[in-house]
């Protein structure tokens, strides 16, 4: 594919890992109802941001490998499956597309009545005070440093030529899903330079402030990543985790 | 297959999408517990929409596509997936089913003592006052154009012969929940005349007034995603992402 | 396989449906927490009851053809799937595993200090006062009939040898979860006699009573399903979706 | 592979389904929200436990075969699907691998201001008084073997050759959630005497005390069905089951 393609297809995805994933915290994690509540919780956020990735894998693997994300990018090249002359143009369509995501949120959660986009937070990432736990700096730092290290080493599994093919997509969303789980409340999850810069653009204030962390330590753990899963996984000789380069 | 058949299959298909979809919604989303809510709630609501999806792609895929939604129906057709001869008969199959699966819906509904039809909202989609987070006319536009491009996007990527083959009923299917757990604060989710005409009927007033949005909104999107995913998968040279014509 | 095998197949399957199923509803649905409920509600009951399809499908399938439900197997031999010489062996192995799932669930659930095993219903199915939302007779009878039906055609469907192979149990799980998202408010859910005997037994009185509801309501959406999709899927000459004949 | 890169994959699995297993629970189980609760409760540490299989096990099966666990390793030994040789190597790992991932995840737990890591209780496991639901030992005991027990049984057949090919990891780690939607309130759930082992290390005392039950229950689970599955599965004549020996 040519590569104005494969970046077209990488920007709507990140596009929509931040519309479907933020959305659906912003839009629906807290609604209220007649006998409890209906909201989804962090279940069903953490089931959203899985699914942008697990539905996107399977509209435009086939075109650009469905990165949606720096980190991802980032780790594939240190393991040799990317082409770094391609790593900033790819960052680039996704940062464009996660802001784009949030911008679409914005016209659409700015419809209901008494809406503040600013107070709700927007599903940006934080520590400290910007944690929803209250969790410290160094507590989101090592969570984001692992959580992404354990993203990528998934994704370098599942797309290995010797594990089953055509199911990565279902491992490496539901990957994501499952760090949801775990991670929402120390940082709000990012493990996705991209995914934190955009609703940060449109809250300001601390939550730029804070940003260096969801770029930091997220690439941090990629790079920790695209070294260990090659040195645990390939036999000496044959090299044979290298299949999966998509370009 | 012969058109009676592929017919006979939309016609069911889209039975069950209304029943599964919006009888979780009537019958279980709000159930109270003795000690906290058992009601299943918008994420309950979500799966239950992409389960019907799901489990009638793998049921019924083979003899009509299971396209189940005239927007789906019309964006195959802007693809030219889907042949445009078959596009009216199509619909019309799909809008008797959701009228018969809104109707069985309210043979059981009407089972549980004081339950009230009309004042339930009988899981019919709206806007403004009629909204379940009451978001405006034009948040929920915006909402149902961009969800069903979305959703025809990711129908026409992972139906792409590039694409691993029987896994689009899964990242189907679970788009559709996905978009429910962004959207249904929204405008109760539509992204489908058919689902949305069946519930309306029975509901009638302003629920018929509104009905004109869901059949606007998500053709519009659907539209927009039948140019976009060829301008963006396909080589110039050899249109392979024409193969998943389901005739 | 010697039928001896596949009756023990059936047994153990059936045995996993009404521990895994039922004992999720027994011993989980309800659980407080010190913020909020911790318990999973019917959202988890219908994951389990789905769930403990999936796994014994893929575990057993190649063994018995994982029928675990009278309905099944009755469904299977109208649509000419399974020999009708089998199909009394099959319903008692099946009744008898769910009578020891329901055993087993009653040693686990009487170690909690106060646990009333007939007060808690023990996740027997029911109508009228019985029905966990009181919907009466005709409203519970249509919804086992209809629901029962559609689980028939998705598993005749995803089993035909036109749709993708290996994917069946994902499908057939995962609509046994979409079941009991829309129908455990109704009738608690059984589309399964052997999985409402299981309970009723340990129950007695009116649960045993009622038990004639979830033997003939299931068994007639089987029937009717048995012969509604090779009606709508099966092309004259060749006959085509008998091949899944588990035999 | 060789033994070192095997143990590296196994220790690194278990590292991960203990800090995301029980990092579900310990982090975010319990969350508060504006409105209503927005903490996963036991359905989301159910998908967590799940899903840290179902990822590993697309990420290193075809490295270690991703036990994870010592019951597994055992009940796969018995069942002749993996070498004697190996099982304490294997357990070592695993052990190690569990330690680490309590460890990490005091790291982050630590960080809430407050955090009283053995008021918590850490997720370690329990019966009697340190059972969620205060089950007693003997349904303790009796649950986590069956528990075990039929985990081993999905894993034994979902891997065995004429299953399909490429779905063992989705029947593996559903079956991981489904036993988790059952049995958290009666030990908060084992299965595993790695998983039991790292956290309990961590709270001490009676935590402690309680661990000897985590290790015999479920290897003697595993046990019952290394021969359960092989005594109904096989054919006399060809033993056709041990084709998924990973070595």
């Amino acid at each position: 594919m040519q590569l104005s393609k494969r970046l077209a297809a990488e920007l709507f995805g990140t596009f929509w890992l931040v519309l479907g994933g933020c959305g659906s915290a912003v839009l629906a994690a807290n609604f209220a109802g007649p006998v409890h509540g209906l909201g989804i919780g962090f279940v069903g956020v953490s089931f959203a941001f899985g699914l942008t990735v697990l539905t996107m894998a399977y509209a435009i693997g086939h075109i650009s490998g469905c990165h949606l994300n720096p980190a991802v990018s980032v780790g594939l090249t240190v393991a040799g499956r990317f082409p770094a002359r391609d790593l900033v143009p790819y960052i680039v369509a996704q940062v464009v597309g996660a802001v784009l995501g949030a911008l679409v949120l914005s016209l659409i959660a700015t419809g209901k009545p008494g809406f503040d986009l600013v107070a709700s937070g927007f599903a940006s990432n934080g520590y400290g005070d910007r944690s929803p736990g209250h969790y410290s700096l160094m507590a989101a730092f090592v969570c984001e440093v692992v959580m992404t290290a354990v993203f990528l080493f998934v994704i370098l599994g599942s797309t290995d030529k010797r594990a089953p093919a055509g199911f990565a997509p279902i491992a490496i969303g539901l990957c994501l899903t499952l760090i949801h789980l775990i991670s929402i409340p120390v940082t709000n999850t990012s493990v996705n330079p991209a995914r934190s810069t955009g609703p940060a653009l449109f809250v300001g204030g601390a939550a730029v402030d804070q940003l260096w962390l969801f770029w930091v330590a997220p690439i941090l753990g990629a790079v920790i990543a695209g070294f260990l899963y090659p040195a645990i996984a390939e036999n000496r000789a044959t090299g044979n985790s290298r299949a999966a380069l998509a370009d």
